[in-house]
């Protein structure tokens, strides 16, 4: 294998501090040998360290062997922002994987067709929303899921800080909520998945993710900030499971708010949760309580949607804040293939009356 | 359970961007029921919300039930820095948790005292050093672990960027390096533990751990920013591991390095690492090729050795560009319950002798 003949993986750097050209070669050799340049092999400095491929101004891009992002996600989020992320001043603007390497991942297992056929959806964005508060009994939980269920939204998630805690412990909570949703179903016709939120420990993932299809839920939202990306990939992966993924944003935000450090938000929300599995990618969306913009949510919602290899387009899920009175604008910014996540103002006055209100505005 | 009667987590945050007591408010339910706090039963509002403890100038503190992060470290780590990761101009700065929360984690198994007893070292920091550049053949690097074996190292870790290359396979490369390890430490009555990188998938982490040990590891590198702190966690706990865990800081540098947003360094690498059970603790050292300020090293060191309740002190290990030169003015700094790596400086001339210079200056 030598350095011409191989496609490259290669990433797009932007640098706020320091000389563009010194913090390339710097993240070349940082990326890839971590050692003095000079004294690696000749052979080692063509073939394994990254090569710069360009340098306009503080932009540059450097390129990496994709033998040295060998081992899936694990190694391949080492590559793109392992140490570099200690770096001050130095953003990940852009990303271009070779097919060749894309090949080793499978993605999104349902993407966006694959979605709307288990959802008989076949048109416009999927509504969604989170059983919520917190302390709130499984009983409570489950009451509130059956009344979203039945005015058809398509799927209902625990609130990912939902865990194990002594107001609804996670083994119950996820079998009552799932057998509201069961029954509100088959009474009112509708498809309702329900997902419950794997913010378990590591070594109940899997088994918790099995017992949640056994309990009946239809869907699973994982935390790749909390769990990592490999284990959303695992569950992604899993045939015996076989369920759509919703990946949650929660402590990944330092690695997208600082706007001259960290990675760009549609890399992240985008790219990188589809290799990693995600059907549907939640983030703040632009005018709620949070703060990304509106370039940056259409970032998010391109590389949520564009050719990425073989691997399926994944549902950008715009949430955080958001009301009735902006589905219009909102379906206008994202398109159809959206996945729109309404939270707690679904509560402001009658649940029901307000989610029968939301799918109806959203079927006109 | 009540607000009153229970030991509460305290978290303070420095608020940079909007008004303090407005952002308080939004991180005591966002943090916990994610739903408008007017629409929450009472009992909810006083028992589940976080209570706003203190607020001076742009220093906040908030108070949350424990039985919030109830769970483990996957909801903790929700409860720290979930979605507020998404905030812009806001930063943890302190962290308290109350003894009956904290029995509820074992943290380093070996922790100061008993890495000291493993490796037969009573007294001054431990020598740590990493086999590299990537690239190398398994018997290459087999061949530099064992001089540095011979030296006299306590600690010879894989770069963590070692993955499943097909320049040296994972299973391969372990199995060679711990056989010229063992070989070495017996030739030269040393204790050197060699400590493979678990840079491998979700679903292959503990067979890993289990094969690398088999193979003759003596302890393992571990990355929580890729693979999530609970599954360090999961190894640490397993009994029939009970190999010392060393983390590195991989792709969490953005949130600690923006200086308005995100953790202290000392949360990050000292107390959150132990709770998730890491015997030693990288980071990168100040005055070597990243950016941490002596501050903020001294800030880790304190958190790594400070009282947690019955929860082991750790080593901390700054690493990232030490030299030779150094060594002096670094056990001054940190003391002698540190563990120093040293890098890719070992290589330049003869690597035997530097490894020999390096444990002959530090047992003078």
């Amino acid at each position: 294998m030598t350095a011409e003949v191989v496609d490259r993986i290669e990433v797009s750097y932007r640098v706020s501090i320091g000389n563009a050209a010194e913090v390339a070669e710097a993240i070349r050799v940082e990326q890839t040998i971590e050692f003095p340049f000079d004294l690696a092999p000749e052979w080692i400095q063509e073939t394994v360290v990254g090569r710069i491929e360009n340098i306009s101004e503080n932009n540059v891009t450097v390129s990496y062997n994709p033998g040295v992002a060998g081992g899936g996600i694990t190694q391949l989020l080492n590559v793109l922002w392992g140490n570099v992320s200690l770096f001050p001043g130095v953003r990940i603007t852009g990303l271009r994987l070779p097919d060749s390497y894309l090949a080793g991942f499978r993605g999104p297992r349902f993407g966006i067709k694959g979605l709307r056929d288990l959802l008989n959806a076949p048109t416009g964005p999927l509504m969604c929303t989170a059983v919520k508060p917190m302390g709130t009994d499984p009983q409570g939980l489950g009451e509130i899921a059956a009344i979203i269920a039945r005015a058809g939204f398509h799927i209902i998630k625990d609130d990912h800080g939902l865990a194990d805690q002594p107001w609804a412990r996670w083994t119950e909570r996820t079998r009552v909520i799932a057998e509201h949703v069961k029954q509100a179903r088959q009474e009112a016709g509708t498809n309702a998945l329900y997902m419950p939120s794997l913010n378990v420990p590591a070594d109940r993932l899997l088994d918790a993710a099995h017992e949640a299809k056994a309990a009946g839920a239809g869907a699973l939202l994982v935390l790749p900030g909390v769990s990592g990306f490999d284990a959303m990939r695992m569950l992604a992966d899993d045939d015996a499971l076989a369920l759509p993924i919703m990946a949650h944003p929660s402590f990944l935000g330092s690695n997208v708010v600082n706007p001259d450090q960290g990675i760009d938000h549609g890399i992240l929300f985008g790219t990188l949760m589809r290799l990693a599995g995600a059907d549907i990618s939640i983030f703040p969306n632009y005018g709620g309580r949070f703060s990304f913009s509106p370039a940056e949510c259409a970032q998010i919602k391109d590389l949520c949607h564009t050719p990425l290899g073989s691997i399926n387009p994944s549902w950008p899920s715009p949430g955080g804040g958001m009301t009735l009175d902006r589905l219009d604008e909102l379906t206008e910014f994202y398109g159809s293939d959206v996945a729109l996540l309404i939270g707690g103002a679904l509560h402001r006055g009658d649940l029901a009356t307000n989610a029968r209100a939301m799918v109806d505005a959203l079927s006109a």
